[in-house]
């Protein structure tokens, strides 16, 4: 690929475009800024901050060591652009927050918009909101304290409350004559950035929705109910901010409003919101898959090695379930080492096929691709996927063991263990996160554990007991 | 939570909407299209399909099975709607487009926006894509086949080439008078839907952004250079996708301008696209660290069988050799099988530690939050829980071990083993991943078999190494 032409982009990059291409972070902040911290040279630290675009500073505190990190908050907390606080990993902002102190912190929360300092402020541990709160003019706290009101995750918490409504009576040019009106006016009620208009009732329940870019493109004297859509999908203020992200991927919105039980327009989800949610949603699973919380990166050492002990401790259980399964078998192993050399090729096959099939159910039941229509197709599929990737992989290593230890009945039963266990590998696979999904526990968590702890233990028992069975 | 009162969507869901909440994709048609379909009631099926909301129509496609799918679409062939066609998966989208063939297919494709044609035309095989092209019109065909000049997955595929352009030196007034004007005329070359406005110089370099809520609320006399914003990212035409998607998250973009070599502007790119871009991009890192590929739900068994077969190959050859690892030390294990019955724990809990580092870090490399600035620190600490984690569960299975076969050397040897095979997992799992990145292999890809042909190694070697050394 030719390398592009770089567009310069002089007032959000200070520092020139490096070679990585146009979301390069701008690596070359990251040392002068050390080296001014180092220097103690609070102007010059100061200046390289300002100069930064809020989604790059906010990047250049998570990159930096905490102590920097704290250095740098020193230096520029009566200064902190809000928008860097809603755009910081929380264990970052914690840690930013608590250098910041409350005045500073009130401060940047009252000039972002409703959601973001709510964003902020719904992570804060109890005792801090109340002090962060009762720093903030009563007008914002309202809002702020309504939506706490809300469930966690829910399309309450991810609303703008700032909405453009229209009634259904006017026409265009009234509506566009209120919007250039309002932005006269000291009191704005206009939200910063919009992209559609809702018309409503009398009773505020939404009954069209009407696109920014249709208004503008319709003469003065049209009225509104004529060009609005009055298909939308209106979103319950309680929903989860999951589903809600399925409805703007799956209808391709760009805006929805957000209504509580009497059907009553409350607020509006706009799409910027939603791509942060698909992004964490998604890296949630990954790292659930993992074995890790969302949080990894930054946390404290020894934060870290506690959060992951839960997860090692369940894998040991199931390991010691597995070694158990093998002590059955002490005689027979000793009798013939070979056994003991081989087993793990079943066993860990097994993992690995099952692992497939695992990940393809898991995505498919979170983008709800698997449902009671197909579930049981998908099932036999895998099943008969396992029988023939066994069969295949049955043959290739029941030779290389009839070859490496000169006993072809031993090629025998690791094949055969091979194709059961394969086999097994797909049922699970599939069933396991399924039957998880059922009883409502996120199968993404563990799935892992269950598929992992059933292939070792059939993998390691069939091997075993067939081997005592045939070659003993 | 409460039950949300659910709010009617006559017009998009057929189907009163069942408990699952607002993104079920009701089921109850499922059933009633299967039944339709094999009571050979064209009518009904035909009624039941056109009553979908095109994303519901693609789900419907995608969950039926492939015989009943075939039935369906000789059903609705001539009248599938357009967006359905853009909406379905790769494989489902292969095989509606077989039985629809080519006339009616181009048909549909004219109607598209030309990003989303191009999506549809990019993934027919060569032959096919050359007939369909030759069935479409000269205007839309051109646009099409200029997209295909591009890369793949880069910015030139993704944009719209349909953009409102402004000259520098027009109102408000005269911006939003052209709009109605060429909404009016016969050949509108406006986009259906558009969120900025782009303010060009001359020689059709984009010099601002407006973005339609500012242009709304400004009296007409005003320039658009008044209100326009300066501050834009542009993306060059050959830019990857991810990294356009990067930029749009990192910068809470709605819609971005591209232009070529020259820095003119070519198109651009909105944030709907994006949000498919950001959904596929993490689902194929999900799929990939699961050893499957993206598409793997709807593909026919043996092509399924296949595909997973690669990955399980590569799996093969680091189980056998871990298996000679194994096999190098036979006479110890035949003078004390317990080493058999222990060997996997050591192996088991080095791929989960390892597994959780890697994790982190292949995640931390995507999303660009690991860089040279805080590499060192992350293996440091990632090394060090390793260490830590082992330490207990070293404590731990040394016991365990000590009381299973009543030999307190037996514990100390398990012990030593797991505290060494946990911090190399510590290091592997960071090393690994960032190695390959600099090399340029997606990490998500092959770290996984890497990490754990040295977890099974190292675990196997330390663990009957020390055992021979100590024990024998």
């Amino acid at each position: 690929m030719a390398e592009p032409k770089q567009p310069t982009d002089a007032l959000t990059d200070p520092a020139p475009p490096p070679e990585g291409g146009i979301a390069d972070p701008g690596l070359g902040v990251d040392q002068a800024m050390v080296e001014a911290l180092d220097a103690n040279d609070r102007r010059r630290a100061r200046e390289l901050f300002q100069a930064l675009h809020y989604a790059d500073a906010a990047d250049l505190l998570e990159r930096l060591s905490p102590e920097d990190r704290a250095r740098l908050v020193n230096v520029v907390r009566d200064e902190m652009p809000p928008e860097v606080l809603s755009e910081l990993d929380e264990t970052v902002r914690d840690h930013v927050i608590e250098h910041m102190g409350v005045e500073d912190l009130a401060a940047a929360l009252v000039e972002l918009d409703s959601d973001d300092a709510l964003d902020v402020v719904e992570e804060l541990p109890a005792a801090e909101q109340q002090q962060v709160l009762e720093a903030i003019p009563a007008g914002e706290r309202t809002l702020i304290e309504e939506g706490l009101t809300y469930p966690e995750e829910s399309a309450g918490r991810l609303m703008q409350r700032e909405v453009v409504t229209v009634p259904a009576h006017w026409t265009v040019g009234e509506t566009i004559d209120y919007m250039r009106m309002s932005a006269d006016s000291e009191k704005t009620t206009l939200p910063e950035q919009f992209y559609d208009l809702f018309v409503v009732d009398p009773a505020h329940r939404p009954v069209g929705t009407i696109p920014l870019s249709q208004l503008l493109r319709t003469r003065r004297p049209v009225g509104v109910t004529e060009i609005m859509e009055p298909e939308m999908k209106l979103i319950p203020v309680t929903t989860d901010q999951e589903e809600v992200a399925f409805v703007f991927r799956q209808r391709d919105l760009t805006s929805a409003p957000v209504v509580d039980d009497a059907g009553r327009l409350v607020g509006a989800i706009t799409i910027d919101d939603v791509v942060d949610v698909i992004h964490e949603e998604s890296e949630e699973d990954i790292m659930l898959m993992g074995g890790v919380k969302a949080d990894d990166l930054y946390r404290a050492t020894i934060d870290t090695t506690r959060s992951r002990s839960t997860w090692l401790l369940v894998n040991l259980a199931t390991a010691f379930l597995a070694a158990t399964v093998i002590g059955l078998f002490d005689a027979t192993i000793e009798q013939m080492v070979a056994l003991a050399i081989l087993m793990p090729i079943v066993a860990s096959m097994g993992g690995n096929a099952g692992t497939q099939a695992l990940t393809v159910t898991v995505r498919a039941l979170a983008t709800k691709e698997l449902t009671p229509t197909n579930a049981l197709r998908v099932i036999g599929k895998e099943v008969l996927v396992g029988v023939l990737n066994g069969t295949l992989f049955a043959v290739l290593v029941g030779c290389v063991a009839w070859l490496w230890f000169g006993n072809p009945m031993l090629g025998v039963v690791i094949g055969a263990a091979m194709i059961v266990n394969m086999a097994v590998a797909g049922l699970a696979g599939t069933t396991i996160p399924l039957t998880l999904a059922r009883v409502g526990v996120d199968p993404a968590v563990a799935s892992g554990v269950f598929l992992t702890t059933v292939t070792d233990v059939v993998g390691f028992f069939v091997f075993l007991g067939l081997a005592a069975l045939v070659l003993m």
